[in-house]
C-alpha cells in the first residue's frame, strides 16, 4: 500500500495468544527480569494475583500492525504513546487495531489511534501513533 | 526502595548489546516481521541500508530499567511515550536511563523522564514514563 | 553407518513431544504467523477446534532422522514429499520413522518411506524421502 | 481472500535473511542436530566447505507464505513436493514464492507451484503444494 492509498479510518489489526514462553523469551531480550512476569509465588502475593505479561511485550503487537499491516511495509516508527489500562495475564489473546486518524501529505506522516484488546473485548492498553510512510 | 525513599533527580539504567538473535527472537514474539528488521536485502535498498532494530525492542529497555532498578520491583506500568530519534543497528549497545522528575504520593504515582543512547552517546529513544510504585 | 552398511528395510526413528514453546520459536524462525498455530480464539471457531503445530514444523523431525539417525552423517537432503493426513496439537508426542525403500549405489542414493505418528499411533504426516549418503 | 477471488497465476511470496540463530533455534525445535548444520569444523571438511541451513527450515517460508500470503489465513496445508536443488548458507536471503496453478473449486482445494531463491535469484528449492481453503 503507497501513501496516496492511505485514508481516514482505515484499520488493520494483528492478533496472537500470548504465552509463558512468549514472557520468557522477551524477559531475556529485554532483560526486564521483575518477578511480577517471572515469579510465581511473587505474583500470587502481588496486586494481580498471578504473573503478568510485561505491557511492552503486548505494545509489540502495535509495532507488528504498523510494520507488516498498516501502513506496512517501508513504515518507519516515529512517535508512540502508551497507557497501560489493565493487566494482560499468561494465554491471553491480544488484538492490537490500528486505524488512521490523520495523514500529512507533505511530510508523508501518518497519524493512528493504536488499541490492543483482550479476548473479551477489554481495552488493556490504548495510545497514538505517528510514522512515515516511505 | 520504597516509595518514601524516592526523590526527583534519581537515576537508574541498564545497558545491553541488542544482538541478531534478540531480533530474531523479538520478531517471533511480536509477531513484527517486517523486511526492515530480517531481509538484508531489504534492508540494503532501504534508507538505512542495513537491517534495524525494532525500536519496540529497544524500548524494552525502558521497562526493564524501570521494573528492576528505578523504582524497581513493585513498579505497576501505566504510561510510556517514545520518540524513535536514530536507527539502531544490530550490535549497538543500548543503555537505557531513567530519571525521576516527579513524585505524585498522594497517589504512589512517579514520573520519569526516559532515554536510550547508543554507544556513541546519541540519544535514539526519548519519552516520559509514568508508573505506580506499590 | 556408510553407504555399504545400508539396507532395504532398515528403519530409523526420533520421537518428540511438541510444545507450545515449540511452536512459538517456530513461528519466528519460518515467519508463518498464521492464527491457526498462534491464536486460541481464531482456533476454537476453527475446524480443528484449538491450536495446531506447523506441518512443516513436525516434517522437521523427518529431517531429524534422516540426519542424525538413518543413513545419519554425511546425509544429503534431495527430496521429500508430504502428506499431512491428520492435525498434531500442542503436546502430541510424535514419532517420525523412516524405512530404506530402495538404494542407488552408483549414484550413492537411498529412497524411504517418512511417516510420523502421534502418541495414540495415528499416521499424522506421509511421504517419501531421497537422500544422498556421503 | 476467499476461494472465489482465487485465480491461476496468482503470486505470494514472504523473504527472510537465514541467521545462525534461526538455524541453533530451528536444531533445538527439531531435533535436527546433524554436524552439518551445527559443526563448523565438520562442515569445512564437507562437501560445501561451511555450515548450511537445514533444507526443512528453508522449506518452513513456502508454509509461510501458503500461511500468511496466497492463498493466506484459512489454508489448510494438505501435500508438500519439495526438491532441495542448491544449498542455503547461514546469511542467505530466501524468497518463498508460491504461485497458483489449478483450482479445484468442488473440493476447495488449490495447487499452487512453490519455489525458494536466493539473493543471487538462484533456485535452492522447488516443489508443488496442494492445500485446502477453507
Amino acid at each position: 500500500m503507497k501513501f496516496v492509498d492511505l485514508k481516514v479510518g482505515l484499520k488493520g489489526f494483528v492478533t496472537k495468544t500470548i504465552t509463558e514462553t512468549d514472557v520468557i523469551l522477551y524477559s531475556g531480550v529485554s532483560l526486564d527480569v521483575n518477578p511480577a512476569h517471572l515469579n510465581q509465588v511473587y505474583a500470587e502475593g502481588s496486586m494481580f494475583k498471578k504473573r503478568i505479561v510485561h505491557g511492552m511485550l503486548s505494545s509489540g503487537l502495535i509495532s507488528a500492525v504498523l510494520g507488516t499491516k498498516l501502513p506496512g511495509e517501508g513504515t518507519i516508527y516515529l512517535e508512540q504513546t502508551l497507557k497501560f489500562k489493565a493487566p494482560v495475564f499468561f494465554g491471553d489473546t491480544i488484538t492490537a487495531t490500528a486505524e488512521i486518524t490523520e495523514l500529512i501529505p507533505e511530510k508523508n506522516r501518518v497519524k493512528l489511534s493504536t488499541i490492543c484488546t483482550n479476548q473479551d473485548g477489554k481495552e488493556v492498553i490504548s495510545g497514538t501513533a505517528t510514522v512515515l510512510k516511505e
